[in-house]
């Protein structure tokens, strides 16, 4: 005979349901949240609500907001003639943590995949180029993933934003640093040899 | 300035909660719970507290349990004589996918840890010992885990069956199947060698 609880079973599949995350992990934050004081769950079910009903896309950039502009597009002291293409919400993360982009971002929700079926019209490509209709941007630069899909997603941008007089640039691809030369993987080394730099 | 929404944070921070969920995963699967239809999340959410609301311990045996008995102390054909103790009840699911045992469980919901000063009447010893009363139990099969802990509490359940003229046993300890000797630790392959058993 199975042990099987019907509502266990629900909220294992659940977790199971999320990236990352297999089968035998989510059993184990079922039982988890079981064996948690009840709180827990409530709490937590409350701010996967909450944030759901809270949190909607800028109407400016297209990133996550809590209603209206974003934090980045309500601050006055960003450049507005930058703005940074990335492919998710969370990349939009990554790079403020670097403390060195001042300009504004611009998020597509995906990448052109053409083995996928997602066109440019299933990603805020449209979004983009309106809002460099008003012409004080001067400059995109394209932070798509380096991947195939963010390749082609940066190509057609570029394109794109060519006759609106705005120069579109694109993050450089290289050796990651911190790492050691032997275990970056050939395509890697390749693009860092293209754009080596003179010291 | 840093990028913050307090409702993601929120949601990134019960994620982080999670066991074997670091801040990078979390801030992952909250963006993940933002992206994904709005459905998801209210069903997310639906499962937990229902799980929650749903889920308590069987009378008998301390497993989880949709109201009243667990499937298993529910079960006429498994055999009353032999109980399998175990810490939790991710335990009972782990020993029922053997499909090798047909007693009755106990789960005891932690181990005896003098280190963490949880102590007999910290864990659910009583309610054993109680089972133990009406005379059908022959065999204690003490399946705690094979740690300090699970033998301090396995040691401490046999010396309080022993009395009642129930025959305590424990887990067999040696080296796992499909695994390779080179990879066995020391203390398990000197229970191994101790346990050896005639060919």
């Amino acid at each position: 005979m199975e042990y099987s609880l019907t509502s266990l079973n629900e909220l294992t599949e659940q977790f199971a349901s999320l990236p990352g995350i297999g089968r035998k992990s989510a059993q184990r934050l079922a039982f988890y949240m079981l064996s948690a004081p009840e709180e827990k769950a409530r709490n937590f079910a409350a701010a996967l609500v909450e944030a759901r009903q809270k949190i909607g896309l800028c109407p400016e950039c297209q990133s996550f907001s809590e209603g209206g502009l974003c934090p980045v597009c309500k601050d006055v002291t960003r450049d507005e003639s930058v703005i940074c293409v990335v492919c998710s919400p969370a990349d939009v993360l990554s790079i403020e943590r670097t403390h060195e982009f001042r300009g504004k971002y611009h998020v597509l929700h995906g990448c052109i995949s053409p083995l996928d079926s997602v066109g440019p019209d299933d990603i805020k490509v449209r979004e983009l180029i309106a809002r460099l209709g008003s012409g004080k941007v001067k400059e995109v630069i394209l932070a798509t993933d380096p991947t195939v899909d963010g390749d082609v997603t940066a190509t057609y941008i570029s394109r794109l934003v060519a006759p609106l007089g705005v120069t579109a640039t694109r993050l450089a691809y290289g050796v990651p640093m911190g790492g050691r030369l032997e275990y970056a993987d050939e395509f890697t080394l390749s693009r860092a040899l293209d754009g080596r730099t003179k010291l």
